[in-house]
Order: C-alpha cells, then sequence, then structure tokens
C-alpha cells in the first residue's frame, strides 16, 4: 500500500498504537499516583516499567526500519541509500543507549 | 507539617504533575506518528526524548524521597528505618539503571 | 579504623577490587576478539556483560556510601553534610542512569 | 579484500585495541582508588565514564558491522541472511539498551 522504501513498520502499525496507547494510560496513572500522594518508591517502580516499554517499542520499530530499508537495497541495489540508513540508525541507537 | 515520613516529594507534586502531563501529550504524539505512518527515525527520536524525560522526573521524585526521609531521620534518630529506605532506594536505582 | 564518615565501601573494599580484577579480565578479553576478528555480535554480547557488572558495582558502592552517610547522620545530627550527599548522590545517580 | 562477509570492524580493529586498552587502564585506575578508599563519588563519576567509553565502542562496532552485512548484501541479493543479519543486531541492540 506504502510506497515509500523507509517507512517500514506500517504492517505492525496498529499493535504499535496499542501499546503506545497502553504507555499514555501508564503515564497517566503515574501523575495520579503523584497527585494522590502515592508512596515514592511505587512511582519510580512504575516509571521504570514505562520506560522499558517505550524502550521496546523504539527497539521494535527500528528493527522494522533497518529490516524494511535492507530488503529495498537488495531489490534496488542502491548502496548509498543504505549507508545512509545505517549512518541514521547508528545515531538513533546511540540517543536509545544513552537516553 | 506532614504527617507522613516517606512521602517525600509533595512540595514540588504540582511540577512533577505538569511535567507528566506533558509527557503523556509526547506520547499521544508518537502514536500520532506512527498511526500518520511518520519516518521511523522522527518517531525513535521522540521516544528517547520521552525517555530522558521519564528518568529526569524519576531521579527528582527520588531525591525528594531521601532527602525526606534522611531529614526525618535526624529529627527521630530511627537508624533502622533509614536502612530499609536506602535498601529500597539502592533497588529503585538499580530498576532505573536497567530500565 | 578508618576516620572518615563518607568512604562507606571499606567493609566490603575486597570484593570489589575482585570483581574490578574480573572486569579487567573481560575487557581484555574483548581487546582479544578484536584483535583476533570475533565475530562482532560475540564482541556486543560480551560488552554488555560488562557493562552490567560494571553497573552492578556502582550501585553497590552507591548503596554502602548513602548507608554509611546515614549512619553517621544519625549519631552527629548533621542536617547540613546529609543534604550535602543527596546532592551528591543524586547527581551521581543521573550520570549512572545516562551513562 | 576480506572474504569474511560479516565481519566488518577490521579497517578500525586498531582504533577500537588502542581504545579497549585505554579502557582496561580506567577499569585498573577504579581499582586503585578503591584500594585507597577513595571518595565513592569520585569512584562512581570514573565509573560511568568507562561506561559511557564502552558503550561508544560497541555503538562503532556495530555500525561497522550492519555497514559491512548491507554491503555485502547488494553485491550478494542474499536476502535472507540479511534477514539474519537484523534479527542479530537488533538482539545485540537490545542487550545494550538493557545493560
Amino acid at each position: 500500500m506504502t510506497d515509500s522504501p523507509t517507512r517500514g513498520y506500517t504492517t505492525k502499525q496498529a499493535d504499535y498504537v496499542k501499546r503506545l496507547r497502553r504507555i499514555e494510560g501508564q503515564v497517566r496513572g503515574v501523575q495520579r499516583m503523584v497527585e494522590e500522594d502515592a508512596y515514592c518508591i511505587d512511582v519510580l517502580t512504575q516509571v521504570s516499567a514505562i520506560t522499558k516499554a517505550l524502550q521496546a517499542v523504539a527497539i521494535g520499530l527500528l528493527d522494522e526500519h533497518v529490516r524494511h530499508c535492507v530488503k529495498n537495497a537488495v531489490t534496488d541495489g542502491d548502496a548509498e541509500r543504505l549507508e545512509q540508513m545505517v549512518t541514521e540508525a547508528t545515531k538513533a541507537i546511540e540517543r536509545l543507549v544513552k537516553a
């Protein structure tokens, strides 16, 4: 359906949106916890869970993106675009690891 | 003023709720990006920003919590409760570092 | 034996040195892997293991440090020094989480 | 020049070995700090610096690995091997992010 070679996560799009909605709900839950003066350590446990869920989404998206780019590259033989893709992906990984 | 010795983040409560609301908005933004088939690397950049913002909230909450516990401990001289606080805080830090 | 209130990891000192020696050996192992042209993914697995081991040492040292400071504070009732300790510890946690 | 399609970091091999040697020296430095009862927070600062240096090496190796694999795939048109490479790389990234 899509003609874009670099948007590789459409196949599981609905799944990612669902996971992000759950994460949104978890963030709202943390807001409530803070408002209701919940025990700090419980709030932190929840924040760690959200961070993990976000990282898992990010890694899933990255996996699909690279897979998609690489598949197109084998078809197109476009080595230069692939070089650019790797450079971009590496920078994204760097930001994820440092976040 | 407070009767709870272990809920140390009430002073900046409103600020944390505001930051968490902004984070909630960012998560919704990422949902939209995925739905609208945005470029994957841009989605990842946004996810990294959210993760950073969440970690900053967590570290802020932990700082206030420990500060609060420690202040009470000097007043109360309750060494045992402090030992327990440190054990809990360490486990929370471990989860944050690993998340 | 020590008269310093802020050097709280002496009790398990030998254990930490042993763990750091193992980490040193693991880093040397990675050097050899790179020199011998080992498979990249295996090198990365090893680097992740070293990072985890280092983080565990850091969290252990931090735990003992805070425990030690807090114990002294209850004895001394020195609230100001504790405030400073928490500020320092928070900054250290921030660096660990971001590393 | 190389006959191995999956060992993509040979070009900068010497540079990586040098960086790993520096990291090894830093780990030895931390051992000394612990033995000499250095201030805990200074030890943690050093551990964070080592972790960062290790992560940078890992990201560099991964970048070269993926670049190398992808280059060969365009030449060979071996889509299946690439799929496997992406799966492996994703798992390695996951371990790095979680470490």
